[in-house]
């Protein structure tokens, strides 16, 4: 009889930003398949003869390797907490593994999790949306590559608000220069901030005609949240 | 010598979503300011002899009789906890509270919470994020007064992807109409999750072009969240 498997999100990386029912499931599962992304201080609450390390870089393991792994071990009769960064089903490929459980026949629960999308921004003082300055909040990830964008940039500049990008820091100049190619003002505040909520969190300012500079003055490296639109100012 | 204020996000209701922190936090604080939107089964875990309702339904404050209650009672040296719905900096007046309390000189800290933006799709098994299918995640609320939308619907239309409607049942209507003005695909599927995560809920789907007339049927009444994407039957 397979057990039911938890797909889990662990948030930002700071232990006390889990929820409980996350904690809960990390102290009652059988075993915990973890990814790279839930940072060191979460790593060290699972108890070791129940953690898994699916990491890609550590495990080496493919997406479709892991999928079988986590059928595996339910199917074992184990239950499984399959612990992601952030929120499951905000990027991360949460989506993918729950749908691989569906077509497998294996239970699953999804259990959201903080996402760094909005926390790390509030970590800074960036609030992601303000009624008086912006009325929408469109997250997008940065790392697609150049030829293949399936992102509309001339409808997202258009529609302007709070733009967050994550995994943006390798593409930044290039999708800074699609929204001022389709006219968003380039004075716009740009926040971006590196190894949010972190000991080493580090916050950059500047604005979208510059901050590419900025961020290739400053060497800022990835991981990093990019925040674009007027909330960047809002309490600074 | 006055005390810090806690802005905190309570998540959508069930107390298993709090996050460590946030209990911690409504544990320690001297006093708890609480909004109604946190939901009764978080009302409860507040000791009675800390916890004000500042809920615009039961208590009749004004926004600014809020802001200056908080910050008269961490003047009075007693440190405040904010404890808000869902996110403080996702919607939610948060930004407007954090501000009041800069300019007070008043210290604080934002503590995110899970936002129902994510987490009610997420328990209908509706991930707001597919790489195969959506490059992008909008979050609107649908509750402005018709004359005055600072939304851009062409934009939205054009962008597509996953938009998620906070507050959207009494307008739903006129803005799918927005939509289908400027394009969407009728066939684009959607979802409405009323009472998200209560006892209570239910999950009601259609299409772009015939939701509002379902949802009239079904006397679909708030709190809902909608979801507009292709995200919608991905795991139906």
């Amino acid at each position: 009889m397979s057990k039911k498997v938890y797909l889990v999100g662990a948030g930002p990386g700071d232990p006390d930003l889990l929820t409980i029912r996350a904690l809960n499931l990390i102290k009652s599962a059988d075993v915990v398949l973890a990814d790279d992304l839930i940072g060191d201080k979460i790593k060290n609450l699972i108890p070791p003869e129940k953690f898994i390390d699916v990491g890609k870089k550590s495990s080496n393991l493919s997406q479709e390797e892991i999928n079988k792994l986590t059928v595996k071990i339910a199917r074992d009769g184990k239950e499984v907490v399959r612990l992601k960064g952030g929120d499951p089903f905000l990027f991360g490929r949460g989506s993918e593994e729950a749908l691989y459980l569906k077509k497998s026949g294996i239970d699953f629960e999804v259990v959201p999790g903080i996402t760094s999308a909005i926390a790390v921004p509030a970590s800074v003082g960036i609030p992601v949306t303000d009624r008086r300055i912006t009325s929408t909040f469109t997250v997008i990830t940065g790392h697609e590559k150049t030829d293949d964008s399936r992102i509309n940039w001339k409808a997202l500049a258009e529609l302007g608000g709070t733009i967050v990008i994550l995994m943006g820091v390798e593409n930044l100049e290039r999708n800074m220069n699609n929204l001022l190619k389709y006219g968003l003002d380039p004075d716009t505040p740009v926040a971006i901030i590196e190894k949010g909520l972190t000991d080493d969190e580090r916050a950059i300012y500047g604005e979208v005609s510059n901050i590419a500079k900025i961020a290739k003055d400053e060497n800022v490296t990835p991981p990093a949240v990019i925040v674009v639109g007027e909330v960047v100012n809002l309490l600074r």
